[in-house]
């Protein structure tokens, strides 16, 4: 890291900094400029040591050279993870499609949206048996009954299933019915829960934070992976900005910017981050151009009869035609669907 | 709520939204405008009814006319609620100071702090046992060993103390030892936690969101007080944006119009919101005089030697001389502090 | 529009809310409610209405009903709008490039790269002759030289040109150069400048604000179309988020946003929306994907000695394996490139 | 400045941008870090040699250590700037109220505004002759016959008049009537605008922009001073974030962000920035004990009836009454107003 003293910092105080950074075992490599005196401070970066740095006297600013992160970073391991959850491999060239309703609402609707999706070539079933509502009257799901109508539908479709878990106590319960846990938007800094779904051993599916940057995402699944479990995907779903036409605005540069920092999969949400089924279509083709390593789209048999997020979610024969375009977009960038 | 139908709605799909308005319980008033025809619906505010409408044919957004919460709104109780922690009222006309360090490190450093910041004219201690830590690599706190800590200071000053819970299943134990229960930005949606803070019976301090809009706040509000808790403090602690000399931009905005929608008081915290104690000064003075019921505010012995956030925190005798200048502030809006 | 009356209004203020709307020409359709009124308000929107009826004692809020843009909406032209630029059709089915350098610096380099852009199939020249810098001290553009150094790569390559136009002073000289006039994020709202360049005649490449909304966006684009110019093309270049990984957020949603809302042209610049030459080639062929009507993107012979912005540019031979991987995804799409 | 090299990057590239750097003139100071190697570069700062490095093969990043503006850093000028306006002093121990209805309408409205708000205490007359409004359907200001009645207001009452310049045709015009001349939040970045006014010798008051940092506002003061005037006064009018409640978020952390690293004085503008008179009260009071030079506050003698902004308009009676509490206030902070 480089310690940035202030124009006013007098040598005592440089000299301070530099004995503190030697006790915590740094090298320092001082660098007097004209106006101002920087430390290049090398050693293994850990962040208390830069707090209580920043706060003695003459130190204007502190600059991390090393990204905070190092289990999900490329430059700790350069090969691109692959991310098992049943029989499909998210990381790999085929994009894969996680599909379903935003919350289970009965058994026999879930299981028909379910074929229906796998019909059109979905790769894993979503469902929300515990749902994080803004509201405590609204609907907050199923809970156990959910899960259970979700493994059924896993039993008589082959596919694997997710969803989401939002408290630690329910993690083991959670964990014994489904093959991937995700952990939501609004939980990317629960730490607890993050230990907690890392030490399952189930695959993780974690959203990006509403207005986490991308740094924070990736530090959330190093939490993830600290517990012992490599097996993260991480899955954009829309930050929040200033505009109002879309619920959040999804954010695609980031398929990129986590291609190049992490080895960790990424797939994209464009059913959340818009809010709306009128743009899932071309915001998925966009996802797969980019460079997603997949997609979780909303899709439910009667959206104005849902109990949650009708309005985002396409309906079974939307959803169909999505995926078939999907597959030539997927195409031309050398992959598969 | 208003139902917007899109210009090009039939009117079998005006029919149609009106029949299951009427269906939910609601008196339909329809006005047919040059363009578009909208709907008024008069009836009980139910999230989920907004949502099934949305994505019926034809209808193009629909505007919300009541504020979804109730029980924290200032629609049903127009008395200012003032919350009681141990002596102290929060929401009167005293100004509320809660003072202490980050975290709690070590028994003669609380217990010093503790004193210096009751004789300087704190009413309540703070200190975090239980730290959420944006990595896994970071100090976590003492937990069980910091809240016998903060009793013990509580004790010998004679102040109450708050303290952070961010797991469900520390609720209870935390709720043992300390006050007030402080909801920390980051779990402001972490529904499940709200409601175990509420049915604690502790009054809960709620810290806003990093990107919360107020609206979403007092719905989490709404989550604590529907659990059976009144006694619930708001605290502003700055929100995220595009400014990067701040940690967070503190959104002093925010007092107005929590005091013009709500019941419950509201307090600031200048320290987390700037993350620099140089600009604390300033804040607490700015956030008094536009009439928050109270501060949070860091403050270490030895904020160089901080395991957490020291460059925010103030040292004692600077906090001394703040509260004496807060006390001039207070008083010119009609307060003590 | 729908006035809604706050809860403690009374009869003779709703009475005098209607009144007033009577008298600027409104139908009025009072809806009351159990707790509020609402009243709606019939008639043509003018803006300056709403803000004098908000400010009317018991008024609570003002909800619009009607987009604020006509000229720019669908509402009042369905068909989409193909704008001429030489040759050149944006909006058509065969998506545009725009490419070039940042900065023109000297004739040999503008003309050497204008021929290799050409060549790899770029449809119109950018380049910038006046160059709106956040620092004074940085070069600020060839201003007419650059022009005419513009002009002559016309000559040799056959294509149109575009370039930035920061005066209304300069409108003219500007437009007796070039094909397009473009007008930057931070000029978006410089209504002078758009009335002038309306007025001009030529095509407008108009960017959307740094922190713009969608409808903002539009409204800036209804100046144009006002002064009598419909040839606007609307150019998506990113928004200011929280996120600092790249330089600004692409909103790729705003694509279908405006495809819905608007019949006018929408491309994408993922230049500097990125600001970073890796995120170019991934976020071009997301941009085609989504659905845009093409692309402006920068191309610079040796970026380590461009006078601006070389970290954002490609070099030739990049581009022109980019704009080979672009016709794949274009055809996926049904779209040529 | 320090340029970070990739974990990647050769010994070679690295002997590149040592190279290219002593050619620029700095002198290098590379540090070899275990993972990364970084190298300090001393000389003066200028941004396009940073852009060009930035494109080297093997560079990572680079981070700039001094402030990219000079003439309005507290580093070149330690002295606090006092900017006279009239007989009025800016940045000096007096907080200064400007006040004055949003747009001029009539004669005889503005001048019996202008004498009500003498009489209260306000030190300087606002007021818009040419209004930058969002729609081009909006009243866009009586231009050059608003100035003159501005003029004659302050004949009448011998205050000073400041007014919105937004064209730079217009600047010397505009200058030749009033006394200090306002760049608008929307202009903030219109650079030859900045120019202009900086060479109209007049005082200039720059709010700030919608979406700018606090580095880039002194950048844009940077411009004004660069083009040999010294008098800039800040105005801070809220940025734009996700919330909604108000307009804008005030963003009063500015003040002491400003006063720490310029010597320009800064005065807030609480009516633009919340959009609502009923919150200008309260942050007009936060503002001064903040430690802001001054305010900027619209007054309208019957807001319902404003031709622009009437929402945000206190009238002359609460504003006599907003003077009276703000004496307090900025007693108790060691001013006066």
């Amino acid at each position: 890291m480089i310690i940035v003293m202030s124009p006013q910092a007098t040598r005592e105080q440089i000299d301070n900094v530099e004995r503190k950074l030697s006790q915590l075992g740094y090298r320092t490599h001082p660098i007097y400029g004209d106006v101002k005196t920087v430390i290049g401070a090398i050693g293994e970066k850990r962040l208390e040591d830069t707090q209580s740095i920043l706060s003695m006297p003459g130190v204007e600013n502190i600059v991390p050279i090393m990204k905070p992160y190092k289990l999900a970073s490329r430059e700790l391991k350069q090969i691109q993870t692959i991310v098992k959850v049943g029989n499909c491999r998210i990381g790999d060239s085929k994009a894969v499609v996680i599909a379903g309703p935003c919350a289970i609402e009965s058994y026999e609707s879930y299981v028909s949206v379910a074929k229906q999706v796998k019909e059109s070539g979905a790769s894993i079933l979503r469902g929300g048996a515990y749902k994080p509502r803004t509201s405590p009257y609204s609907f907050q799901g199923l809970e156990e009954d959910g899960l259970k109508i979700m493994a059924e539908a896993r039993e008589i479709t082959g596919l694997p299933i997710v969803t989401e878990v939002v408290d630690t106590r329910d993690v083991e319960l959670v964990a014994s019915y489904c093959d991937m846990l995700q952990i939501g938007a609004r939980n990317m800094q629960n730490f607890r829960l993050l230990r907690e779904a890392g030490a399952s051993g189930k695959p993780v599916l974690l959203k990006r934070g509403l207005s986490a940057t991308i740094e924070e995402w990736l530090m959330a699944a190093e939490y993830v992976i600290s517990s012992g479990n490599q097996n993260v995907v991480l899955c954009e779903r829309g930050i929040r900005t200033f505009e109002t036409a879309t619920r959040n605005t999804l954010d695609l540069s980031a398929v990129p910017v986590v291609k190049e920092f992490s080895h960790l999969p990424i797939i994209v949400d464009p059913s959340h981050s818009t809010g709306s089924w009128k743009y899932v279509s071309a915001l998925s083709k966009g996802a797969i151009a980019t460079g997603a390593d997949g997609l979780i789209i909303e899709v439910h048999p009667d959206p104005n009869c849902a109990m949650c997020d009708g309005p985002q979610s396409l309906k079974p024969n939307k959803f169909s035609v999505l995926m078939q375009e999907l597959g030539s977009v997927a195409i031309a960038v050398g992959r598969t669907i």
